[in-house]
């Protein structure tokens, strides 16, 4: 088992922990029903970047809205999105950051009206078209060959010792859902993740363009208490966004394990820390593990 | 199995159902991570009469706020609790439904209040505590007593053919969750219902004095979508509360079950349809399935 992961104090760590918290007789054993497992999955179970691989599925929206109604086609960010203008979409995040909003509510209003008023069921088919052609921009894959074997092979071997695998994610809970299986084996109700409001009306569940929930940060370890009503004694994240999972994870009254994902591989995938500064300070604090993808993995992708 | 069950049409449409979604070869087969079951909890899995369970866990927790706090003493809900005066909470009700919302406000209020700024496990063993000795008022069992065995055994028969069970109640998620596994075998990660808001703060998760959602009605087919990400296809309720998540899983793509329970026992529970009358209606149209527990149940709890 862990075949993908490399020899070393990493793969170490993982396997002492199962082992101890799996061995009965042991003072730190911990029943199967309370062997949780969360998993962040930008940048923790897929790839992240150049962008989002949920920010091409909305760009791709707009492009398609902007088709349909003429209107829209010299405005943002239907205009970004149809002529490809990144840079229209990097500088209204760097605004956002430096304290002006004005471009990113554009965004943001945009992106809650992309898939406003149409069934759950509908949804759903418009991720799984997505999914069928999609591919990476630059890793010459698609982009359900974008999961990483480690953490996919990771999963495997937790569950195979009676752990539940959850994914918690900054990204959309129902864009992820259709496509949790297929990559990682992992269920539309074991995904927690960020949602628009819902509405019941006529026998069935609808869309609305209210943001419900944001599921990042200090929002993370609440939403995944709603969805599992147990705190988890793993954790895996990639980013600041996860401190407080990871921390949530490491206050447990059993004993637990924290990995960060290190991206630190330019060869096989990218090499990036932006976004993850915090996160790497309090892992160095806490005692966490750092996963370095180009240390520990023997491959990254599955083929 | 299905023994505390008489025979009869109702037995015979559960069996029926399971049957043909199981069959394989058969036009109707499910695969199993589609057996989605749904049940509501009061009054559907357990007894919700003379009061809500829930809400003699409150009632003692006035009490003790009141005892704790003599300022409390003289106010309501608090003065109603200390002097088991049932008719003021009763009015309080009765006069909400008649448009008055001045003293249904005032409980309200204290309800959210009742478990403020604990941390979730702490809540937790609030009502461990309860249900370690509070017994049902007039059926002479403790509340942990208070199942309906032939629901449970419907439950471990489900199970027994793939199914996957939850329970999608009115009642307060995180005040369910610590009995539903000694009561029903069913996990907290399965268990959906009303709950007030969570925070994050150092390293634990607390509860607020804000009503998250009220799980009831046209919510339940929403919250049930966020939780599970699939349209079931069993439903159980016993009120009006549960008709959109009755007509949800009737418009599945599937072969689909709605099971309505009626309370046609005084002898050995209660005789009553207030609350219920429009959802016996609307089963009548449907073709929903009724279950008199007087008629179908050989047994109502299991000992």
């Amino acid at each position: 088992m862990l075949s993908s992961w490399n020899d070393g104090p990493t793969k170490s760590a993982i396997v002492d922990f199962v082992g101890r918290v799996t061995a009965e007789s042991g003072p730190d054993f911990v029943s199967p029903e309370e062997r949780v497992a969360v998993f962040d999955n930008d940048g923790t179970l897929w790839c992240e970047k150049p962008m989002y691989i949920q920010l091409d599925f909305l760009l791709r929206r707009f492009k398609e809205q902007a088709e349909a109604d003429p209107t829209l086609r010299d405005k943002q960010p239907y205009k970004a999105a149809t002529d490809a203008d990144y840079a229209w979409l990097g500088d209204a995040v760097t605004k956002h950051y430096q304290g002006d909003d004005t471009d990113f509510n554009i965004l943001a209003g945009a992106i809650l009206k992309a898939h406003n008023a149409i069934t759950v069921e509908e949804h759903a088919g418009r991720i799984n078209a997505f999914f069928a052609d999609a591919r990476h921009p630059t890793l010459d894959r698609p982009y359900t060959s974008c999961g990483y074997a480690p953490m996919v092979e990771l999963i495997r071997y937790l569950e195979g010792h009676g752990f539940t695998c959850y994914i918690v994610s900054g990204g959309g809970r129902d864009f992820m859902r259709p496509i949790t299986g297929p990559l990682y084996g992992i269920p539309p109700e074991r995904v927690v993740g960020s949602a628009v409001g819902l509405v019941y009306k006529d026998a069935n569940v609808y869309t609305t363009d209210e943001l419900e929930f944001f599921d990042d940060g200090p929002v993370k370890p609440v939403r995944l208490w709603n969805r599992i009503g147990r705190r988890p004694i793993l954790a895996a994240g990639n980013s600041n966004g996860d401190i407080e999972m990871l921390e949530f994870t490491d206050a447990s009254s059993h004993p637990s394990l924290q990995l960060l994902v290190l991206h630190d591989d330019a060869d096989r995938e990218f090499d990036y820390t932006a976004g993850a500064e915090k996160s790497l300070d309090e892992a160095a604090k806490a005692g966490w593990t750092v996963v370095s993808m180009k240390n520990d993995w023997a491959s990254v992708f599955s083929d």
